[in-house]
């Protein structure tokens, strides 16, 4: 056989051109059936798809998109600073797009991504995102999506993710160590996949631990910050309250530290606490607080590299790669080492 | 008089239509004689431009760009939410650039807005960017531009920024009240619009109080975290030690804190601490730090008002706008109160 073309390809396997080429691509117009049949024959054809033909949408703009929640929080600014490091390497641009947690805006942005504006997407959804068909059609118009610490289970691309479920097991374990009889889970939204996953390494600790959950414990603050504090003050009053604390997000550090100094709690001597956060100002906190340091720039520069392998080799297949990369616990006085 | 048009301003002026369109742009080619005798015939007859004439080039995108030093810093992350409100509300898209304090790469940003990729720029210029050329060239080709918080002198557009001498100033005479005598002023860059009029004010203060100035008090840090720490630790150590120490960017709040924790200096007992900051942690720090707290959503908001006021209604005259927001200077522990 001669060169393999994607009209050769159609033609050998009795289906239209733009089948194949959907079939190609994982569109969701095709069966499971037909794709793992043109794929079975193209792979053992060593079929290598046209880069001209299949760059004529992509790798024109040199450009990628980032989809960010926010850009306050240590995390994102350091997850941005590990793509920008490899998008520099390869001469592409980097546009950034905020959704502040709302799955509208997210929905509008990802909308508009067509005409070869960008040539791939890094996406950490918003808190608000349960389902992801507005980031699957995307995928399914050929342009490849790369999630990195907010994923969206229902979309089957690559991932480069964190051990959230562990490391939140282990953050629980050291607070159970340390005398921690009644410990609260501070969250900001109960949807998203990051969440779900350290949820269960606390509760998952607690069980394995003898100690009963219970729903109270379980605090889902929002983006207000004013409504945060009065809600964790409250939580924080009477006789039930906790004597460890984790949180799952930063901005929830300083409304604990200030309603613990309003109520003369003191911190690790009443309540312990800890918190996922890559803050560079943790060491020096009063008193310096044991975080679960997320590895912020190499899940930005790791996802990064996966999307420009999808762009610039067509044949990589994106959606078999989920890259996970292990978190630290740091121990400081918050929890009394 | 029928209704003037471009080509019959040029007519009744006895110019070229292109010197006319120049000189109502402000063209750096166009003399200033001739750009005044334009502008006063022009504003006497009300000349309006041609909406649709001025926005082949504009109003196309609906996008504006936001070019920036960084992201992992609470002022212009706090900025970029400002731009963002004022964004959404007029139904703009906010594309964001970082240059990471590099002129050249903010040369190559800046020399690719053409094409009507985006309809305005807002922009702080990086540590590095000593004259404005580059961002005149794109105000010259008919681009609206707002600078915020750091700006070039040399570029005549609209600038919004805050009061940076006098609350410099007034954070250098709060410490010379609570008793410093020898004061140091640490800076990441002394070509920054914003640091020489901030090290104005520290300067003005120390010579009003009757204190010599010392270069060896003014300690210029670069973008490498480890080194500022050794040089910190260094300028900290000995007998000449400062003991009020004014921190013009937050990322040196970390080693300053760090530093005095490992020469058992107490804050603020042996040493006043002071900084320019948005830092949501300043309260829950050890201890708990003065700040220099700059407008930064309201910089972001207003400067982002500006510009499309600029895109919007061409005959606005953006170069005339200077807008000073004022900072404010919150009082904690680090100096006493």
């Amino acid at each position: 056989m001669s060169k393999l073309t994607i009209k050769l390809l159609a033609k050998e396997l009795g289906l239209a051109v733009s089948t194949v080429s959907k079939a190609l691509r994982d569109s969701h117009e095709i069966s499971a059936e037909t794709k793992a049949k043109v794929l079975e024959f193209a792979n053992k054809h060593n079929y290598v798809p046209n880069p001209y033909a299949s760059s004529l949408r992509r790798q024109k703009s040199k450009t990628i998109a980032v989809v960010l929640p926010e850009v306050a929080d240590s995390f994102f600014s350091l997850a941005i600073n590990g793509i920008e490091s490899i998008a520099r390497e390869k001469g592409y641009h980097v546009l950034i797009y905020l959704t502040h947690e709302s799955v509208e805006r997210e929905e509008i942005i990802l909308g508009e991504f067509n005409s070869g504006r960008v040539d791939g997407i890094l996406i950490s959804v918003s808190q608000e995102t349960r389902y992801g068909s507005h980031i699957q059609k995307v995928i399914n118009s050929g342009l490849p999506i790369v999630f990195f610490d907010r994923v969206c289970d229902d979309v089957t691309t690559a991932k480069v993710i964190t051990d959230d479920f562990e490391s939140c097991y282990m953050a629980t374990k050291h607070l159970i160590n340390k005398g921690c009889k009644k410990i609260s889970y501070l969250s900001i939204s109960k949807n998203l996949s990051i969440n779900k996953k350290r949820e269960e390494g606390y509760t998952k600790a607690l069980l394995d631990a003898g100690i009963s959950t219970d729903e109270n414990n379980m605090l889902e603050c929002g983006p207000d910050d004013a409504t945060n504090f009065t809600n964790i003050l409250h939580h924080l009053k009477g006789s039930g309250r906790p004597d460890g604390i984790i949180a799952s997000v930063e901005k929830l550090v300083p409304p604990v530290y200030i309603a613990c100094n309003k109520l003369k709690l003191s911190i690790p001597g009443d309540i312990k606490v800890v918190s996922f956060t890559n803050l560079a100002t943790s060491p020096i906190l009063n008193p310096p607080l044991t975080t679960i340091t997320q590895p912020a720039f190499e899940m930005g520069s790791k996802a990064a590299s996966l999307l420009f392998k999808g762009i610039e080799k067509p044949a990589f297949n994106l959606k078999s790669e989920t890259v996970v990369i292990n978190s630290a616990l740091l121990k400081r006085e918050s929890t009394n080492f």
